[in-house]
């Protein structure tokens, strides 16, 4: 069987910079599986509609079709148990679902208002204007005005991160010694940040920044070599 | 060999009110280990100098002494394999440790905020002084007024709670299917709460509430029989 991965891109087709799509691309390489990517485009929702869906990641494996990273996640754990677990039992598979929620609500949220001003410029134009129009009815104003005052939006987020951070003086993973579901999760959304930004978000002594540098080794570097900004 | 806690008590012996011993307290219940309880006192710092710190919980376990709640969940999972995981494997414990990170700076931060003027009436006078001179040194003014204007504070914990809302809207506990370290880690803070405190934290509507529910009814409702008040 294939395994076919619907991937967010930007106007040059290497630049994927979806944080939900970074979690599968690293799920797949953590369970060594190969796999083919489909550039995608925020307008090309027919092209998705198979799956019941107009969002990436959609991953296609064989006759299956899946949407919604952690329900993909879920399952390749199921779908590929003799691959090295993205969770390491049940308990784990709960424990990680928290990750999932304070990544989309509290750490996307956070850095959404750094940097969503730096996307349209990346975008085909077609994509830039659905995109700026979307998300701009969604905050009520102009995305650079939105961005704007960066300095508390930063501080805020590194306050955000004080849990994190704690928890990365302790141990190398957030799942103990090894990477994780978990650390791809949130690993998602400080590289969809890199992809998209040039903003420099952490200090090079902050522990998360010592993780993220950590995930950037992973897989041969992957994503470290990804289109993006040396952040 | 036989298992004593040293636990934080109010005026009242069984006023047991520390959310880093009822941590412990429903760890040992969930491994199913008997153990003595020792009422201590704030001021009481000679009592537990044996081991090596001046804060609860302390656990003895024969020539053992282990203070750190954290450091007690590890030990009792090493010491007793054969009981019920408090974790569920090396994974999932690596997982529990964001829970008590955000436990510890982001939840009980906010709970602080609301509860903390009402500690004071319920401890022995001369904690009640060292409670107060303590806190309010941290805090930089009095505790009446640092808790006064509850209606943004209980706003921001609420808002706080929104990735644990989203995950508790998908499995009944925080390590899935059942309870367990990061469970128990999370609801100490709300017992905390609910022992010291008469204020209403959450809409029976909340997912996190009937959460609280389940912890409160877990080992025969041994923290809903806890002296405290019915929030």
């Amino acid at each position: 069987m294939s395994i076919t991965l619907y991937e967010l891109a930007g106007a040059e087709e290497d630049r994927r910079f979806s944080p939900y799509c970074w979690r599968i691309v690293m799920a797949l390489k953590h369970k060594g599986l190969d796999f083919a990517s489909v550039a995608w485009r925020f307008t090309d929702k027919n092209a998705i509609a198979f799956a019941g869906t107009d969002k990436v990641p959609v991953l296609v494996d064989g006759e299956m079709a899946i949407h919604d990273s952690p329900a993909i996640a879920a399952y390749l754990e199921k779908a590929y148990p003799d691959r090295p677990s993205l969770f390491g039992g049940p308990e784990a598979e709960g424990l990680s679902r928290f990750y999932v929620d304070w990544t989309d609500l509290v750490l996307q949220g956070a850095l959404f208002r750094l940097i969503v001003a730096d996307i349209p410029p990346l975008l085909d134009p077609i994509d830039a204007d659905y995109f700026r129009r979307s998300r701009e009815a969604r905050v009520g104003t102009t995305l650079e005005q939105f961005c704007a005052d960066r300095e508390p939006k930063l501080d805020a987020l590194r306050q955000a991160l004080s849990p994190l951070r704690r928890t990365l003086t302790q141990q190398p993973f957030l799942a103990g010694a090894q990477a994780g579901w978990a650390d791809y999760t949130v690993f998602g959304a400080f590289q969809w940040a890199r992809c998209v930004s040039p903003i420099k978000l952490l200090p090079e002594d902050d522990a998360v920044y010592r993780w993220r540098e950590r995930m950037l080794d992973l897989h041969d570097g992957l994503a470290r070599k990804a289109k993006g900004f040396p952040v």
